[in-house]
């Protein structure tokens, strides 16, 4: 059980804590932004300031990519230390035209921060720095504390992992706690043990050397853009399945277990269709329940696609060229290498002649599946209970944190996934929002994390099936 | 023959007519553009002015739609009226970044005008007022004229079938010529006795009512760019047919003659390819040439597609909506409704679970074949052959005119379809470009037939079988 002051403190500071995170959502630390809008140096200068100002040794290490924010504070070499990771990078915003406010204007309502990244995830991250206060402000912090916060998760992390195997050292830990993921649905918090992998490609497809007129070459000159279509088409068949070759042969099937745990929670496909304003969720491959198909199987999805004339009006052209972001998830055992080679063999097989494609990979992560009987894992649990009051659920999750793979393989911890959104966040979307109790509560749960591995003594109650 | 006056005049108003000319040229009058920037009433009011500075009555027609000028000049209740036609309205010059001088900044470099519209359609159709010019300033013009000048043919002429059948009075005339197309190569004047038609749509594919995370949602979602990609795709089957019900049921088949004449003309697949910068043609149906795929064969093309995060970088998302502009070239005797309704009619029916699909239907024209023997087309082939001191071809076009249509069945005429651009002037993309050397002998060309119509005689030599 967390000691009362802090939790006194941490309701007395609300509005302190809040006045903070709000200045923190305004910068626009999108890391996809380079030249003088990028405004992810400021953000990890201001990160770096603020935890200097709790107490805590903090830098901003600059390198190859966005900026690193790592900071450190010693309470005792009999106490264990602690890696809290999080990133101040954000989705880009648009379409700004479905924001009801402007997403870099943070604004309270509805008991609710609506801005980019409130959630997903310096709202998220914050809560651990409000427990850090917390526990520095009533001298009761239990544990040594390490901070990662890396500028480039949202574009797939691809410097941390250079950047990590160069500081192992700075960042060994006992424990690692990331806050970057979801409750299954409101009132069932949630421990996620396992996250997909993920490779994104761009896929260019190139025609001749300048648009030209669909009537003159419409049937003499084959179409980028067509092809384009086709080549995407191709990388599904009748039943949904991932066609590119060897796509599922290192997938791990999901155990009896899993299937038991996740028939148990509330999961209903309509109410998910409706939420979403669509008329069906997609049946995927036959015979995947949606949890499964969403946790435990891969995924190709287009997330992009532009070519030719795209403004009001008609023009009649062929274009030059046509392209595609395609994001493949991955899941355990796939290999991120592995899966992009076959993606190109797939693409260069099916190129059609008079058109040339070429694929570009701008970000690959690695599936993850984690222990979920670890003494960290159990403080986790714990502290999620007493904080939210409720049984904790052990989730997967379908999206990708690709720090957790990292400080498996390269710092030897399993990490605990323990996160504070909630599924209606609207992370990646328009309107992105944290509940502000969800905020109150996660401070309170990251603390109760701290004093509970301080304690190496967890209660094993509470916790569901 | 042309009377020497004539030629003479011609020869010496190069550079009046060249300047006037570049005036034209500066109007960015896309018929896309609604609003400020819209510069389509500005243009025809030069172009009705400088008509009215020649000596014709003229006047800018407003009504729905870009405005329409129209010209007349009475020289004889004995002689024949011929109507020629044009259009000052350009496609929208993007991608900008591909043109080495400004579209709407003309400039005059190796013997040719750089600018949108240069050759289509407002460096053609002034030849003809250069003619004009020429044959009141020597006082020797044979016939009366009409000019129709219409704002809308780059986004498929949707008002000016109202138009027509509301002017029928107005426009009614013994011949009517338009130049609005290219010869087959440099050196071979062509008359095209048959156009494509055309159907414009956009189909746009709607699933969730925003953008939603790739992970959270990759395999539950039904991604509307993929079934997007998954429906343009099924438009064509692996031979290249256009798959659309019923879409080849009208399509008259070329003639033996046709292909004998088509045959003698100078054609070199690789020759083409390699000017547009690519390997190798489109095989298109098995079986068809290319100059019979190109010019009777129908095609469908998608000429923009966009849907989700396009921009730099990595944005992992599944799109609310994606969409493509879809043109079908159409030819004799395929009806453009009938296809529009197939077309709707495909796209219902493979709109899968889980989204949405819209199809809008913006541009419809009929495809056209024209008498190749009356006594206007005799009169056109002379002309070209005295200008352009060659043997004239009779050649199709790939591309759609769709006044050509609307004159045969308002009016009761065959237009002759008598251009003076070149294969490689870049219409509809960037670096448009007409050759000055087209210009002055198309000037000649349009006077010559002015005097031959109203001469009324016309010798048949000089003109390939």
């Amino acid at each position: 059980m967390l000691q009362p002051d802090v939790s006194r403190y941490l309701e007395a500071a609300r509005e302190k804590h809040l006045a903070k995170l709000l200045e923190l959502l305004r910068f626009p630390s999108i890391a996809n932004v380079q030249g003088e809008r990028d405004q992810c140096g400021p953000c990890a200068a201001w990160l770096a300031e603020y935890l200097s100002g709790l107490g805590l040794k903090a830098e901003v290490l600059a390198g190859e990519g966005k900026p690193t924010v790592i900071a450190a504070l010693d309470v005792s070499s009999d106490a264990p230390t602690l890696l809290i990771y999080g990133h101040y990078d954000v989705q880009p915003p648009d379409p700004l035209e479905l924001w009801d406010s402007a997403p870099f204007d943070p604004v309270v309502r509805d008991g609710c921060i609506f801005a980019r990244g409130a959630s997903d995830n310096k709202g998220q991250l914050f809560a651990h720095m409000m427990a850090i206060d917390a526990c520095l402000q009533t001298s009761s912090l239990p544990v040594n504390l390490k901070l990662l916060i890396e500028g480039e998760e949202e574009i797939g992390s691809p410097h941390l992992e250079g950047f990590m195997a160069a500081h192992v050292d700075r960042l060994a830990a006992d424990a690692a706690v990331i806050s970057d993921s979801s409750f299954f649905a409101e009132g069932i918090p949630s421990i996620t043990y396992a996250l997909r992998g993920l490779v994104y490609v761009e896929l260019t497809v190139t025609g001749p050397s300048c648009d030209v007129h669909s009537g003159q070459y419409g049937g003499l000159v084959r179409n980028p853009a067509n092809a384009l279509a086709a080549m995407v088409a191709s990388m599904h068949d009748a039943d949904g399945r991932v066609t590119v070759e060897g796509f599922y042969d290192d997938v791990v099937a999901v155990t009896d277990d899993e299937r038991r745990m996740w028939r148990s929670l509330p999961f209903e496909e309509e109410q998910l269709a409706a939420s979403l304003g669509v008329e069906a969720l997609a049946g995927g491959e036959d015979g995947c329940a949606a949890l499964v198909r969403r946790w435990a199987r891969p995924t190709l999805d287009c997330n992009g696609i532009v070519g030719g004339y795209t403004q009001a009006g008609s023009k009649t052209i062929i274009p030059a060229r046509a392209s595609a972001k395609i994001s493949m998830r991955l899941v355990a055992n796939q290999d991120p290498e592995k899966v992009a080679e076959a993606f190109k063999r797939f693409v260069a097989a099916r190129t059609p002649p008079g058109v040339r494609s070429e694929v570009a990979v701008s970000a690959k992560a690695r599936p993850v599946v984690l222990s979920t009987d670890s003494p960290a894992m159990r403080a986790a649990k714990a502290a999620m209970a007493e904080a939210f009051g409720a049984e904790v659920a052990l989730v997967r999750s379908g999206a990708s944190v690709p720090v957790t793979e990292l400080i498996q393989r390269l710092l030897g911890l399993d990490a605990v996934l323990m996160g504070f959104g909630l599924p209606d966040d609207g992370m990646h979307g328009p309107n992105e929002r944290l509940k502000l109790d969800q905020l109150w509560r996660g401070s309170v749960a990251s603390a109760a994390l701290m004093h509970n591995l301080g304690q190496q003594a967890v209660p094993d109650e509470q916790v569901r099936a």
